[in-house]
């Protein structure tokens, strides 16, 4: 057998794998989640009617640690606020590091700590909204948990989805998340200030976007020199 | 009551919540996830036995999507493989970019694409290495699927889990994934060559790790300069 034979069987035999239990259990396992994962459904169904019925528009913001989903709601809080009552719900593992800084731009904020969970769900989110008069606004932000895997088990009942990547997290990183990708109504590829110093291949990136969900919009903006924030805003519906 | 009052408890409000599920079904997740917990355990201690028997070293390399675990370990590796026959088994959702990455560098590579899981357990590594006859290598790296909080759920079965997080991450990415650090050996702060571009805080990053786990050994590297590159190959016993 030729090296180039040996190399293509091994790559054959490289596990897709979804176990992640010995097979006595993996039914039960799998089980579990799928019913897990209708619960949140049934639950997000409830939420989003909710926000239907107080006339608020609502979004839930995924992207992994860094790439700048906190800046990009302090900037575009601090352009609502004169003009629209905003609550910011914000998971983390734990810290109320993002709440703290989005408090600053005159919106309400609720931090909630996940232990040791990977993304919020809708369970979260309607124990915040039930202690909550949602005639008090009319625009929610849901700040997931920062990573780009677990956040696509758990629908949240928001109007519309929008991930966020940065040029820093290399021209790869929508190719490697395809499920969130697909998930998504908006795709903004933050940090384009740094995309030179980085000689980050942003045009693959907004393809690769493209190319997983021929029906998401895709905007470059940066955060921290304001570039198509306003933008993103309009895509947004403001 | 004051705002300042209100405000107050309504932060004591704020849910620290583990709940998945509704109540009739909690009891049963809970039960199959210790329960997967605790077959992870058995496993990777029964993989870790096979490297020690073999003399293999064993890393397992975690961090989030960018922070820059495949350029590190293409350093690594480039300098390693002269002396050393190394492995290289690679976790990401889809895709073998980062395998065909560090395969240019004289490492065999195996690329496993975990579907929709967010971190690789020690059933993922034990089908890999039951396929292998361990004499032909002397260190294995395992490159953990890009996220800073599943991989905390499955153990591997290395001698060493290495964190790594970058400065692009902004200066609160310690403080918020203790659990990793807790249980990481090295921590690697990455792309210190950008530190000035972007005034992140790497002294707050560094004390940050020291005070999660004072056992734990801190570095500043750039992958993409070559510092420190050798100095944390020394860290990890070469």
């Amino acid at each position: 057998m030729s090296d180039k034979e040996e190399k293509i069987i091994s790559r054959i035999k490289e596990i897709e794998s979804t176990n992640l239990a010995r097979d006595e259990i993996r039914d039960e396992v799998i089980a579990t989640k799928k019913a897990v994962e209708r619960d949140n459904e049934l639950l997000a169904e409830r939420v989003h009617q909710n926000f239907i019925d107080n006339n608020i528009k609502s979004f839930d913001i995924v992207g992994a640690i860094g790439a700048g989903k906190t800046a990009l709601l302090e900037a575009i809080v601090e352009k609502l606020t004169p003009k629209y009552r905003v609550l910011v719900i914000c998971g983390d593992i734990t810290t109320r590091v993002d709440a703290d800084r989005i408090e600053q731009h005159n919106a309400e904020t609720v931090q909630i700590n996940t232990g040791r969970e990977c993304a919020l769900n809708s369970y979260h989110i309607h124990q915040i909204i039930k202690n909550k008069d949602l005639n008090n606004y009319d625009v929610v932000f849901i700040e997931n948990v920062g990573n780009l895997i677990c956040p696509s088990d758990f629908i949240l009942g928001t109007d519309k989805r929008i991930i966020v990547v940065s040029t820093t997290e290399g021209e790869w990183v929508v190719e490697k998340h395809p499920v969130l990708f697909k998930m998504s109504d908006i795709a903004v590829i933050n940090k384009v200030d740094l995309k030179e110093r980085l000689g980050t291949d942003v045009d693959k990136m907004i393809s690769d976007a493209k190319k997983i969900n021929p029906k998401i919009e895709v905007i470059t903006t940066s955060a921290k020199t304001g570039e198509n924030i306003e933008k993103l805003m309009n895509l947004m519906g403001f």
